[in-house]
C-alpha cells in the first residue's frame, strides 16, 4: 500500500467497537501491514485535553454548537498530527470514531444538521476514511452493555437521544454506501469478526 | 434600551484595550445603563478551560484550523451562556475581543481565509456587535508594551505575524465601516477616552 489505508469504526458505545478494533489490528499485523490505532475524541495531547472538556459530566451547560466545534477542533489536530502523516508513510490507520460520529451525534441527534458537515470539511481537509465499519445494534441493547455509574456526559443522555444517534448512523449508511459497511452487531463476536475480515481482504486486494 | 447594546473592543495586545474598557464601563455606569463586562477567549467556565488550551505555550504543535475551531467553540458557549441572555435582558455587554479577533488572527494572519467567517457564523448565530472599537497602534509599539516573559502562545508569535494581524484589522475596518470604529491608539489615554465617549453618546442616543 503506497498511500496507506484509513479505516474507521463507528457505532454506539456498547456496540462492541473495541473488540472488533482488536480483531482488525490483529488482521493487519498478521498480514505484515504496519498499522496505527487511534481514537476520537483525543488521539493527540491537545485532543486529549479537548476530550476531557467534552466528556466531563460537570460541563452539563455545554452549548450544542460549542460541542460540535470542540469535536471538530480535536479532529483537525488529530488529522494533522497523527492520521495524515501515518497515511503518507503508507501505514494503515484504524480509528475508533471519526467524522460520522459528529454527523450522527451532533448533526442528527442534536439537530445541528448540515452545519456539522461544513465545519468538519474544514477540520478533516479531504482526509476521509477509505472504509468505515458501522456496528449496528439496537440502542436498547448497546445501552445495557454500559455501566450507568461509568457513563460520560454523552453516554448519560436520554434513550431518545441514543435512538436518534442510531437513526443518524442509518441515514449515513444509506448516503455513503460505497464507504460505509453496515454490520449487524447483534451477532456473535466471532461471526462479526469473520464478516469484517472478508471485507478487509477484498479492500486490501483492491488497493 | 429594550434590546441591549453589544460593544466589542478589538486590537493587538498592548494597544490599550483594558484601559479603554474601564472607561466604557464607567461611562455606561454613570448613565445608569446596566452593563456586563466579559472577555474572549473565555467568559464562561467551559470557555476558560478552552482558553487554557489555546494560550498554553506548551501547545506549540497546535494546528491552525484546530486553533480557529477552539476559538469558535469558546465563542459559541460565550454567546449562548452570557452575551445573548444579557442582551435579551436589555443590558449593555462590553466584550474584550470577539469575532473580529478570529478574522484578523486566524483568517488573515494564519491564512485560513473565509473558512473562519463560515465557522464563526455558526458560533455566533446572528449575535453580532452593534459597535466595535478598534484600537489601532503600530505593531512595533504595542509589542513594546508587553513583557516578553509574560507572553502567551499567541503573543510570542514573530513580528511578521503581528504585522499581518494589524493588516487584517485594517481590512475589517474597511469592510464593515458601519460597525467598526477605528481609533488612533497612539494618542493619549484621555484623548482616546473622549473620542470613544462621543461615539457612545451618539450610539446610545440613536437607540
Amino acid at each position: 500500500m503506497k498511500k496507506g489505508l484509513f479505516i474507521t469504526v463507528e457505532g454506539a458505545d456498547g456496540a462492541g467497537k473495541s473488540t472488533q478494533i482488536d480483531f482488525i489490528m490483529k488482521y493487519l499485523q498478521d498480514r505484515g501491514i504496519k498499522s496505527v490505532f487511534t481514537r476520537e475524541p483525543g488521539g493527540t495531547k491537545i485532543g486529549e485535553k479537548i476530550r476531557d472538556i467534552l466528556l466531563d459530566r460537570e460541563n452539563s451547560e455545554m452549548n450544542y454548537m460549542a460541542e460540535a466545534l470542540l469535536y471538530a477542533a480535536s479532529r483537525a489536530q488529530h488529522v494533522a498530527e497523527v492520521i495524515r502523516p501515518a497515511l503518507l508513510e503508507g501505514k494503515a490507520v484504524v480509528c475508533d470514531r471519526f467524522v460520522d460520529s459528529s454527523m450522527a451525534y451532533q448533526g442528527v441527534a442534536r439537530g445541528l444538521g448540515e452545519s456539522v458537515a461544513v465545519i468538519n470539511s474544514y477540520a478533516i481537509n479531504d482526509c476521509m476514511p477509505d472504509v468505515t465499519f458501522l456496528l449496528k445494534v439496537d440502542p436498547s441493547v448497546s445501552k445495557r452493555r454500559i455501566r450507568e455509574d461509568e457513563c460520560d456526559r454523552i453516554e448519560q443522555e436520554a434513550d431518545e437521544f441514543h435512538r436518534r444517534v442510531y437513526e443518524g448512523y442509518i441515514e449515513l449508511e444509506k448516503k455513503f454506501p460505497d464507504r460505509i459497511i453496515g454490520i449487524d452487531a447483534s451477532k456473535g463476536v466471532r461471526e462479526i469478526g469473520l464478516e469484517i475480515g472478508k471485507h478487509l481482504e477484498r479492500i486490501i486486494n483492491a488497493k
